[in-house]
């Protein structure tokens, strides 16, 4: 908890409002409250920030005016919500073995395994050699963690969970402001990893935790091996997502999707219910019909494709070319 | 070991047979002997069903005719072959340190390290620190496993193999069959993983465990970092596969093969030998000749890209449009 | 320390020069002093060969007349270098706990970590549970590692470093050499991974070590999850390198370029600074302008794609045709 007095300060801001108001974390603007800060990066976010409810935001002076509570007004929004951040993550205990306040009911715990403060696990779980279960995560009935798994503060996972061996759960989300000497600076990641019952998690898999807002992968979702989930991704219900495959920030995956294999999806989009993505194929825009999708290229035999590479890459001086020829052989 | 009443509760099932029959495992329908359960999914596999010398068979009504031993009747064959595997799957004994029953040789096993039941390592063999050896694996000569290495229940490996850091070797296969409520669920897969000698295996790579037989690498592979190999997928002789490179279940790769990096290779096909497939490509369908293969679009300036890209998308109707066109140019 | 008999006994080489003359290790052409032995693969590299100060060079008899120091003749030189590589590479101690001869200052070490011999840690490190660092790793001050990372021998972390969970640092580069009868010799790789300042690194990635020179992260380097980053690569100032991401041998990145996600960038390639890689585009030649570069194929509806892609393989023949026909036509 700090007050808005230091947080100014910590973060090199004009404080408008009491300085000795106190704030105990981040939220976003649309649920904060007013011991909540939150931040505006942009003229876009203008109607959340006039009906946020937050104790303090930080903004840029062009947007103060709009401001309907004590404002924290800086250069680089975007940069003092990464230093900010800091501030507000929990130190983890760093425990040996099964912590005191842990409550483990019935779990087999292998020999070696750490598990933090105030974890607790359901009933007929197996956490397998070499987990790590750091603080304040809460596992449910019948779950089995295979051997190396990682769990960091704060996750919650559902019953009947499968995780295989060294997935990581809850690692930090790769969101980084850049300052005006193109030097980067990482954002603590406040929210959390939140897993539904019947899923299934492959080997080596990284779901990051989010931002602010937690990941979510809900109930009955299938997950391979290798596999890369950003931070603040929601992967919707009885989803199958194959191995090799990556989806960054922000994105919201539907119902009953079937992801295939070493698929791009980016960041901040929309696929809605029942989409099916062949595997290796990008998808860099919103799906908002179900059905069955790809973009890949075509496999050739190298001397061919060597050819059509040529070409491929002049396709719009192709197309201009011979419309013009047909135009003019026309008018002939 | 169930009796063939017990399985049909377990998976719902009309037994036509006798009850009292006693079944150990679980096997192809060409393989399986008269203690083992099988399952056929439908008329194309008709053939096997006929000269199956199983104990007993799961298939749907409208194949019962053509079965030659008892039979349990479902509506869904795949589902109920995925409930009933879990029955026979292993148990493992989560063992601390090293299992009494394991001969390690005079091998260097680090502090920490799990080595479960029945576990045969040969001679000059180094286990890193954090190994996690489940009961069953056998190892041989000369193997040397590096830091955070999970070998799982059954598999094994050949003489003067390097497994990576962080590397896993019969992780559970991405098999699901999907209910009528769309929900998944999960195939026990009760193969192994059969490793050969002089292999490498980079890290973080993971190598899935067979459904029912085995997934195998064979001599003299090399494999890179952070690449996945699915359930039943066979690495044929002195074959290399570079990083990132995801292969789906049961694709069968042949002899000297060089797979690049990142490469996807879709499931079930078959890749003859000496087969060069270039990095970022995707083999989508069978490879019958030898020879050097690529399929990837050029790199371009955005901007190029996105005017390419315009009119790629368009590329069927471009070519009939202008064979229209020209046609009826000529015709004039 | 071997003498000139011994290395030319060990790979099988005619030695010109005197055997009793000692050799402390490995180095490029370029850089080997009197001590040291280099190799030389081809005439490419006859002027680096006329210049070395090479102890002793392997070569193949036709550039034994332009070696200006001892020589080791052989068929195969790459066969050979692999082979020798395994010599000089250090044995690490598999030390149990923290070495006695580790210096760890206030550094906060779980318990299960091991810390190998002559280890030297900064100030004010955490060192998560299942961490492995193997003998001779320098870490600066201020480093978290999270849990289950490896760093391998001789590797060194600057400062206000943070390494996620299951990160591997420094394992084996994927260099092999193939003899006659097709079977693969690893390298033994000799370089190790130098990270610099205030960089971090992400869930399950992994960099490989240098086969001779080091593989270096520079200053302020950002890198996700399962991201692979091979032998030699150098990755430039400030540059940020987003989730499965892979790059390999030898390449060089620039300062602040922006690599999205599962990009692949192929090996000895030159991207200069400033360079923007959208996700899943491949990098197959150097880069030598700033800008914004794409080359993925357009995510289309399956139906749509497999027609685009039957004309996407005949492109080059397109084209021609179509030449043809309109020049035909014109000439009409």
């Amino acid at each position: 908890m700090y007050t808005l007095g230091e947080i100014a300060e910590f973060i090199d801001a004009k404080l408008i409002g009491d300085a000795n108001i106190k704030i105990t974390s981040i939220a976003s603007t649309v649920s904060a409250q007013n011991d909540q800060l939150t931040y505006v990066v942009n003229k876009r976010y203008k109607p959340d920030l006039i009906a946020s409810q937050a104790g303090v935001v930080i903004l840029n002076d062009n947007l103060l005016s709009d401001c309907p509570t004590n404002a924290l007004v800086v250069d680089d929004v975007y940069l003092a919500f990464a230093k900010i951040t800091h501030y507000f993550k929990k130190q983890v205990t760093h425990s040996t073995g099964v912590h005191s306040s842990a409550k483990t009911n019935n779990a087999k715990i292998a020999d070696g395994c750490v598990i933090g403060e105030n974890v607790v696990i359901g009933q007929n779980c197996i956490i397998s050699t070499h987990s790590s279960i750091e603080d304040g995560v809460t596992i449910g009935d019948n779950v089995y963690l295979h051997p190396n798994v990682t769990i960091l503060q704060g996750c919650s996972i559902g019953n009947n969970v499968v995780i295989s061996p060294g997935a990581v759960i809850g690692s930090e989300g790769f969101g980084n402001a850049r300052d005006q000497q193109n030097h980067w600076h990482a954002i603590a990641h406040l929210g959390n990893v939140v897993i539904g019952d019947n899923v299934t998690i492959g080997a080596n898999t990284t779901i990051d935790r989010g931002t602010i807002e937690d990941t979510e992968i809900h109930d009955g979702v299938r997950i391979d091996n290798l596999v890369h989930i950003a931070h603040n991704v929601i992967v919707g219900k009885d989803t199958a997502i194959a191995a090799n495959t990556g989806i960054a920030g922000s994105t919201i995956l539907g119902k009953r999707c079937m992801i295939g294999g070493m698929v791009g999806i980016v960041g901040h989009l929309n696929i809605c219910d029942d989409v099916i993505v062949n595997a290796k194929s990008t998808v860099d825009k919103d799906i908002k019909t179900p059905g069955m999708y790809t973009g890949i290229m075509p496999l050739m035999l190298h001397k061919q494709w060597q050819n059509v590479g040529l070409w491929l890459v002049k396709l719009d001086k192709i197309t201009k070319y011979l419309n013009v020829k047909l135009k003019n052989l026309k008018d002939q």
